[in-house]
C-alpha cells in the first residue's frame, strides 16, 4: 500500500480547485465564540460570494457597526475521499464585505444560490488576503 | 416540486447525527484571524475527539499559554446532497482541551485516526457548551 503524503498548495492551485463553486464553510467570531456554517458559494475574480438573510444571526455577527469597515472571516472548501483518506482543503482568510448598490448587480448575475431555503437577499463577498491549501495524496 | 424548509435541530438529535464520526471541521481564532481545518473525529460521551501534531500551527494556535485554561473553538459536521440542496449541519461550540496523562488512554482507545498523514500525537477534545443544528428537507 502506498504511503500518504501531505503537500502545501500554491495560491493559484487553490483558486483553480475552488473555481467550480459549490458548498463551502464560512467561519467567524460569533456572539457565542467561533462559529461555522455551510453555504453555497461562487468564485468571482479571486473572491468568494455567497448569500444569506438580511438581519439573520450571521448577518448581525458579520457587522462591525462601523460603516465601510469589514469583518475578518475564514472560508473553507474541501473535497475528500473519506475511505482512502485522500483529498484537499483550501482556506481563504480576509474581510467579509456586504455587497450593496452597483456591486449587487454583478453578485446577482453570478448566479449564486443559497443552500438554505427562504429569502437570502444579502450578498456577502470574502476578498482573501491569504489563501492556503493542502492536499493529501499517495506518494 | 416540493418546497424546501429549514428546521432547527434539538441537541439530542444533533448528537445522534454526528455519532458515527468521520470528517468535521475545527474553527478557531488563529494568528491570521479565523481559521478552519478538516479533521477526522470520533464522538465520545457527548464530546468530539480528534488528533493533530504536537507543536503544529494548529496546536500552537489552540494554546492559551495558561495551564489548565482552554481555548474556545467551534466544530462543525455536515452531510449534504448538493444536487437537491438537502441535508443537515451541526455546530458544537466550547473549549478545546488537550488530552494528557490518563485522559490519553481512553482517547487512544477511541480509535480516532487523523485525516492527514504523519505523526499526530496530540489528542484534542472539544467539550461543547452549546450544540445547535439545522436540517433542510422537503416540506
Amino acid at each position: 500500500m502506498s504511503e500518504r503524503v501531505i503537500d502545501q498548495l500554491e495560491k493559484d492551485e487553490c483558486l483553480r480547485l475552488i473555481a467550480p463553486g459549490g458548498v463551502g464553510r464560512i467561519a467567524y467570531a460569533s456572539r457565542f465564540g467561533p462559529a461555522v456554517l455551510p453555504v453555497n458559494y461562487v468564485l468571482h475574480d479571486g473572491s468568494v460570494v455567497f448569500r444569506t438573510t438580511e438581519d439573520s444571526p450571521l448577518d448581525e455577527d458579520l457587522r462591525t457597526g462601523i460603516t465601510g469597515a469589514d469583518y475578518a472571516v475564514a472560508f473553507e472548501i474541501d473535497a475528500m475521499d473519506t475511505v482512502g483518506r485522500l483529498g484537499w482543503s483550501v482556506l481563504l482568510q480576509g474581510p467579509a464585505h456586504r455587497l450593496t448598490g452597483g456591486d449587487r448587480v454583478w453578485a446577482e448575475r453570478s448566479g449564486v444560490e443559497s443552500w438554505a431555503p427562504g429569502d437570502r437577499d444579502l450578498f456577502i463577498q470574502v476578498i482573501p488576503t491569504r489563501v492556503t491549501g493542502r492536499r493529501i495524496d499517495l506518494a
